[in-house]
């Protein structure tokens, strides 16, 4: 692990760069309006934190009522549980031997869950949590348009519903209902009619699952882009909103109700960077490229400087256009850019710089970064 | 640091996946080459660790006859000094007075030698260098067509040599002369192009350093795409080669002189990952993403599957897409990938799985990861 970037109590003109920098406010007040929510709604909420991966954070949205945390990878779940997450749901498929015994041994420590698509992953997570002692919570994912992994709805996922319920030391808990794909469609009417798709897909699966005699606790689903049409469907419970906590360009350009962007939430997330050459008026190089934000949603965003933007990434560099309305940049100046998309930025870190009122007042440790396995 | 996916010794089958793989021959036979090519031209190789992040690595190339290494941040330098690197060139401008004194710090134990595109710059270094007691060598960077940093070539780069040989404790060492756009231009023709542009700049520069009564040690620039052009172009001497040893498919991809694909180097580099789901027929789902590789240079490829391609990527998973003449796979089969961008690829993970004829060779850290600033 690299050193902090920054010191505590220092001002921002002290933080060495690039850094991850979290804006309190912000970050706050994005945690807070999705409480509400969920207040008002009556619908829960267990964030991702494949965004944050981070304790700290899971910890803040957990104080706001959320019920626990969704990951996608055993070593994220790790390291929620070591820093004091109880309720994990691993919304995602666990293959092999030896990651389903990791995930039996943290049963020990937290409640845990994960989910299936297969008969044999079912048998084989049954054993592994036998011969621990522990029971494992099970979610069917059905694929509700995604055209990733899951089963189709309907007989096929209470088949399997079925056979975890059979299954020694695992217990049947709902159903994985993810739109991945919606998420981003550009206008609201082509996100709600995705997740209307999926309303009806979770339906079909609601009622053969009566057919069988199994009552359903959870049925989640949802990202920052549609939860609040799977809020309103009556049939969703849960939603697995990740995004919200920080943003990021990707999620900003998607467009809301009416037509305008989407601005439900605030922009949190910023790497901030440093000027280090100014070869031309119209040029400027920060010291902050593709091994401080992810590139492939494309170029990060200027925050706070008129006619200013970045015009091409390469590994460490980004290179800005300063256009006739911009003020001059001169070396050692500091730019903050808002990443294009704010999951595979975060997992390039090792710290959270939380800022407020121009002062660092956390160092936060990105204690999943890199927990792939 | 997240633990070692694998155990030395262990066959491939018991690989943890994600894991970022080396094979160790082709790795070998790619160092072997470059240092051929070294010794029969008579141009020097001081390779670019901004690829391969690991002392390790930098080793192997030095005991070929490499003279030194590359990097971009300091917090590479320092990665490569403590693993036993004694001549590291930062091709880059060092902006700040801590970053300048963590350089300075370090040219106690090895020899350091930075980049210039300012005179402002030169002072600060000087300054720090003086209060340190210790000589750093300096380079100027001229723009030979990167359109990055960089001074014009001619008589502005030779002012500001003229300054780093009047500075106190800088040495001027010679010209910086990158032309990091041409590296990926499709055809042999556009890349020979650019580079004898580039090289009309360097003479230039050269002849307004001769002006000045300045000998210029080392003309430095070159990359996987173009190190032939500069090698043979009678001024550069020292080729800054990063992706040889590892190859990606953005290299992959460009013409060689024939018209056929670029193959004068071997994949080395590999990202293993295995099937979580297989939904349908032509469908599987494997648990590498954009958190295993990057993907702003398009998908990844598949190694040694038939009819096998990806076809999406997502933060966490890929999915692939089995034509007619594939294979079926089933859950837990292992998959090669070969990334679309070596460099930010490798800084996503901690460890090299070094292979060999079916077993793990080696482990070895990814020392200079996330080593930004």
């Amino acid at each position: 692990m690299n050193p902090p970037p920054a010191e505590i109590g220092a001002p921002i003109s002290d933080i060495d760069t690039p850094a991850l920098i979290v804006e309190l406010d912000a970050l706050d007040r994005n945690i807070a309006k999705m409480a509400a929510f969920s207040r008002q709604t009556g619908v829960r909420v267990r964030p991702h934190a494949k965004t944050h991966k981070s304790p700290a954070i899971a910890l803040r949205q957990i104080a706001h009522g959320a019920v626990g945390q969704c990951v996608q990878k055993v070593g994220e779940a790790e390291a929620l549980a070591r820093g004091g997450v109880t309720d994990i749901l691993v919304s995602n498929q666990v293959v092999g031997e030896r990651k389903l015994r990791r995930l039996a041994a943290l049963a020990h420590d937290a409640t845990i869950a994960l989910c299936f698509d297969s008969a044999e992953q079912i048998d084989a997570a049954s054993r592994v949590a036998k011969d621990f002692g522990v029971t494992l919570g099970a979610l069917v994912e059905i694929d509700v348009g995604a055209e990733r992994c899951g089963v189709p709805p309907g007989k096929a996922a209470a088949a399997l519903a079925r056979r975890i319920a059979d299954a020694p030391n695992l217990k049947f808990r709902g159903l994985q209902a993810y739109h991945g794909r919606a998420q981003h469609l550009p206008t609201h009417q082509q996100r709600a009619q995705a997740i209307a798709s999926a309303v009806d897909a979770v339906r079909e699966t609601l009622d053969a699952l009566k057919a069988e005699n199994l009552s359903c606790e959870i049925v989640a689903g949802a990202g920052t882009g549609t939860f609040t049409f799977e809020a309103e469907s009556g049939v969703y419970n849960e939603l697995q909103v990740g995004s919200y906590v920080f943003m990021d360009t990707d999620y900003a350009k998607i467009g809301n109700k009416d037509g305008g962007r989407y601005t439900a939430f605030e922009h949190s997330l910023f790497v901030l960077a440093s000027v280090i050459s100014t070869p031309t008026r119209e040029r400027a190089i920060v010291d902050a490229g593709l091994k401080s934000y992810s590139g492939e949603k494309g170029n990060p965003w200027v925050h706070g400087l008129e006619d200013v933007e970045v015009t091409g990434i390469s590994d460490e560099h980004g290179k800005l256009l300063l256009g006739p309305k911009a003020k001059p940049l001169k070396l050692g100046d500091k730019v903050w850019l808002i990443p294009g998309h704010c999951d595979p930025t975060v997992n390039l870190h090792d710290w959270y710089v939380g800022v407020r009122h121009g002062r660092v007042e956390a160092l936060w440790p990105i204690s999943a970064r890199g927990a792939s396995t």
